[in-house]
């Protein structure tokens, strides 16, 4: 009876099943395959004239890749006769390429959203963009979803680190607003790195603005690829005095040498979301992953209830 | 003087050099990377401010990589206030993807060429669509080219054969005009391969409509991609009394066991041209590579100067 139906594609089909789950429906049938040459064919095996169809889809590596199953799927969704087509991006690929920073750049992120547009997605689902000015690239509709409530109930309820004695560490002034929002629900102080660098061609400097000492720090950002940053940032809590560092990100990228230099850190535990499913390969024991199905999850059944989501945005 | 600039990008840096050594101007210069995380880095390197673009590339294999490498330089370009912003792509990826064979299928032949003008593309120029129709797909301008005429001349001019003794033939019924063609400049008669599956499941039999005894077979199509068929067919005219068969098509898409069935086939050379650069090992003794260089440098030129193209189109 209920006229919907939630579509996964290749980058992370664990999650879909898992927000699938949650909503109770199966997953739709459909099949991805390459010809070939490596061009994508994609079908969809059953009918969705007249649905609310849902396609789960991150722009995670291999990008390229995974954005043009999610522009392809969307076209053969929206030629089908669905009656809305809602993008579910738990990462949104190429985030961080957001504005000119230097002449004759390219604005990717912006490209990326003209390009759902034109594909035909009516409703974009995302968390935690790389910057929420991203959320008015559309003229769309997006909902934009923040990660820092559950990774805070990890904190409170399953964590077992002694509350009394965190501060929340933001690794650049970027993140302060984050920051703040985590530290409010752990009802801790703030403390910001601020990054410089004296002279071209000479190494950063870190300098800790916040007391940290004999503090558990805990280091929130929104992505952590190569963790070239993320270590060095722990590694100057520890000297300034910090007990331990825990850190924390909505979207493991985890690109290059990243797990290596994680368990190679002081980073006593990572947190991270499964935005971004982890091949073997970048799992760790120092790795602990939360799922964001339920949130997904709830997000997509409110709206295709025609229901508000804005109370799940903080 | 010239206000113009001719970029390559990374599918066919080969054919963009020959291009514009052809209209005589150094390349632009433009760095593309990736990122650690595999997300393309596009960098225009010097100023191209109220100049015509050109920005040469091919959607061929990796098809996703090298039409998102496109769809962000095109941004790149658009951005950095260029006055047109032109692309040629001599093989157009996802072309054999331009209609609805089976319901609930994408057109994404279609989906290119809107993500193409959305990027921000002012005009396409494009050889040898694998259907002509493809061009109403733009509202930008299109310019087709075909390289009928460039291989006619070859075996009119360098392959040696005698011509008063050739059949022109077509692989299947899609193909004719452009057989009927290159028979009008050969001045040979055609054959057409009529394939029918008498059951499902049941191999195809290639029935030869004309006379091929004793002739010198000359099989021309669009794109030769994994070669099953081109080698059935060679090996159909022979049995039908063929003395010799060649094949040419325009685009060498030539993936899988393409190549090494192209050797272990009857077939005596391929002639293509190389709107697809060949990788050292898709090269053979029996595949011969024609150069378009000379006919998209002329359009290029036209195009600029605001001259008409449409006398190369046949
Ligand atoms: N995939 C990527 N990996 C690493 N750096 C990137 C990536 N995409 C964009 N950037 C760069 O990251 C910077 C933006 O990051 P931020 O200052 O944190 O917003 C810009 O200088 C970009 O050139
Ligand atoms: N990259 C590809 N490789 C092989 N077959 C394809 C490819 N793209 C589309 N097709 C199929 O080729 C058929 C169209 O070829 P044609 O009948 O020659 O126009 C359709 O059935 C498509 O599903």
């Amino acid at each position: 009876t209920t006229k919907m139906k939630i579509f996964a594609l290749n980058s992370n089909q664990e999650l879909a099943e898992e927000i699938a789950k949650e909503v109770g429906l199966p997953l739709g049938k459909s099949s991805v395959t390459h010809f070939s040459d490596g061009e994508i064919q994609i079908n969809i095996e059953e009918s969705i004239r007249g649905y609310d169809v849902f396609i789960v889809q991150s722009t995670s590596q291999p990008v390229n890749e995974n954005l043009m199953e999610l522009l392809i799927m969307i076209d053969a969704v929206k030629r089908a006769s669905a009656r809305t087509v809602n993008v579910v991006m738990p990462y949104y690929g190429y985030a961080r390429q957001d504005r000119k920073a230097r002449s004759r750049e390219p604005i990717t992120a912006k490209l990326v959203a003209n390009l759902l547009e034109t594909a035909g997605a009516t409703r974009v689902i995302a968390l935690d963009l790389h910057a929420p000015q991203i959320q008015g690239f559309f003229d769309i509709l997006i909902d934009h979803l923040l990660a820092v409530p559950l990774i805070s109930d990890y904190f409170l309820k399953e964590s077992g680190i002694d509350l009394a004695n965190v501060i929340v560490v933001s690794p650049d002034h970027g993140g302060v607003t984050r920051a703040r929002k985590m530290a409010d629900r752990l009802k801790a102080p703030i403390a910001i790195i601020d990054k410089r660098r004296p002279r071209p061609n000479v190494a950063e400097v870190m300098n800790i603005v916040g007391n940290v000492e004999g503090k558990t720090a805990i280091i929130i950002d929104d992505i952590i690829d190569t963790a070239g940053t993320i270590s060095i940032a722990a590694s100057a809590l520890i000297e300034s005095g910090a007990k331990e560092v825990y850190a924390c990100c909505t979207h493991p990228v985890l690109s290059g040498p990243a797990v290596q230099r994680i368990n190679d850190s002081v980073i006593k535990e990572l947190i991270v979301t499964n935005s971004i499913a982890l091949p073997e390969e970048k799992r760790s024991p120092k790795i602990k992953q939360l799922s964001v199905a339920k949130l997904l999850a709830e997000t997509i059944v409110r709206v295709h209830e025609q229901k508000s989501v804005s109370t799940l945005f903080d």
